[in-house]
């Protein structure tokens, strides 16, 4: 059986843990969420190594939300930088789902953006895992996690 | 018997690593402190290193204080860097508690501000430590270390 | 037989691996490609990784497309850091073919200048592959990838 | 027998490893000392490495002195960063001793500057090889290495 | 018998590879020169691990040109983190010889230049690997590759 973890902060204000289980739950079964809780950002990498080492997971969604001052730009800058290295190290995917709070204008800005983004990133969890066939015929596309897709260029 | 390593600085101008003993002490019993002090925060990854290889702790609290000029501010870049890649080598948190200085107007701002962000960062590290499920319920919940939390968004 | 490994994403607003697909084939015969898509460009570097490791690829091709944001610019740069991270720690080459959306005025330059890299570094692949000693003999030339060349310095 | 390694360059316009050496004699004997010449501060990582693995250093200086144009601060933060990564490969310390030639007016200055922080640097090295429980009471105590300490903060 | 590698690149604008080559030759004998060509300054850091690893090499010349604008600058800083990275994998110099574009005027200063600071790293090369005691007398004597040098401070 897949184990798919899931590692989220207290920093973020929205409980996007939950919204990645009832995503992941509605759209495959057979696999095993494993759960992980830290502070913030900078904690995920080795949540992330933890969740493929001591859980034994296939694949690990890092969920945050990192702030809007300059730090906090570090910070998800460096928190980004260790989710690589971590992938790197377990030659496993950690798909990072993180939603800057300036991308949002107001809190249900915030609110809609992070269900969206976390949800389509679930999607991409299920297709990794279990149908990378179908992630191949994607390539391309100009698909995006929360706003509208992009769409490929009209060249 | 578990391991709290705590590694700190000469360059802060606070002691943080009395304020991180005293919290930890009040909230848990059965466990052992382990303490590493080094020059400045750019040490602190190789003496967190030396807590977990060394003196065979399972949690470290890095403790620093970078000053305010954009040296002091790519030192703390560095340095955290390094406090991730210390993480994923030994698999095993490291707790960052840095105080900009100039996020405190004057000495007693950066004397409140310092006392509360250790000691609720301490609280975190008992969390981790002893109480993974109790920081699990806290998760998208907007807390922050020191100042005000901020509370999950009213979406 | 030799394996090339084109890893690509669902970001991208061009199927880039359709382009360096049939570059590839109509350059060299003798080899066999391996495909793998990600969401993104920060999800390169493991896909890399799992082409060596778990594709036996001799080498791989990287393609993503950018934003044009300072967080799509962070996520590319951040990007590139996991890839040489990768090559390092396989000792194989990864060529990166990165098409920045701002480089170019709309979609019908964006998908020439796509199709121009894209075809120049599958050309560069078939020569660290197969044809090392003709890229020595075109080192030092002012060579560029999808624009014009710049040409050797006239000192 | 103790070994101390000392790194430098040629770029620097100062013997530091001059002042080092007599600081270090000055404080403590029952050590040997190992000195490692290199072109430039990028070259000071592989320096302290070869200092640990080819000449069984306990803990090595880093002599620097970048320049004041902008490639020179991004060469010095390249440098910071390997350094911080030896160290966590070897688990020793390297003691940096950077002087930022913007950081003095004139070179009077200059000289001034980096004779009392290489001094007040190789004093640390001193104490993190020999007297650590002495560091360990000067934490948080506002210690600066060249210009005058700032002091603990009265909150 | 001792091996330089020597990695150079397409992207360059000028035959770096050539003026190491001749000025290695004209300083010493009893060495043999491996060398590499891959297209831009990125992909250096595995040519140089390759060098090490696959060709045996003792000490390796980095030679690359990056270009004037912001991304070109991102790719040299990303190559230099990756070029001492290698270094720290491998435990060997690698003597990075980068002209950045615009540090020259014109094609004419450029050609100067690029001669120049290949020429004086050539020379570095030869007494890190044959005479690093020379090389120590000439620590902190303000040397430059390229441009005069600075000299000592006149403190």
């Amino acid at each position: 059986m897949k184990r798919i973890g899931i590692a989220d902060t207290t920093f973020a204000r929205i409980n996007m843990r939950a919204i990645a289980i009832d995503e992941l739950k509605s759209l495959q079964t057979g696999f095993q969420i494993e759960t992980y809780t830290v502070p913030g950002v900078k904690d995920l990498p080795v949540a992330c190594k933890k969740l493929f080492d001591e859980y034994n997971c296939d694949i690990v969604m890092a969920l945050g939300m990192p702030g809007s001052q300059p730090i906090d730009k570090q910070c998800a800058h460096e928190a980004s930088l260790g989710l690589i290295q971590t992938q790197l190290m377990c030659t496993k995917h950690i798909i990072e789902v993180f939603i800057h709070e300036d991308e949002a204008a107001n809190d249900q800005d915030l609110t809609w953006l992070t269900e969206q983004r976390t949800r389509e990133h679930a999607q991409n969890v299920i297709l990794l895992l279990f149908h990378p066939e179908k992630l191949k015929k994607q390539a391309g596309k100009g698909l995006r996690q929360g706003f509208a897709d992009v769409g490929p260029a009209r060249g």
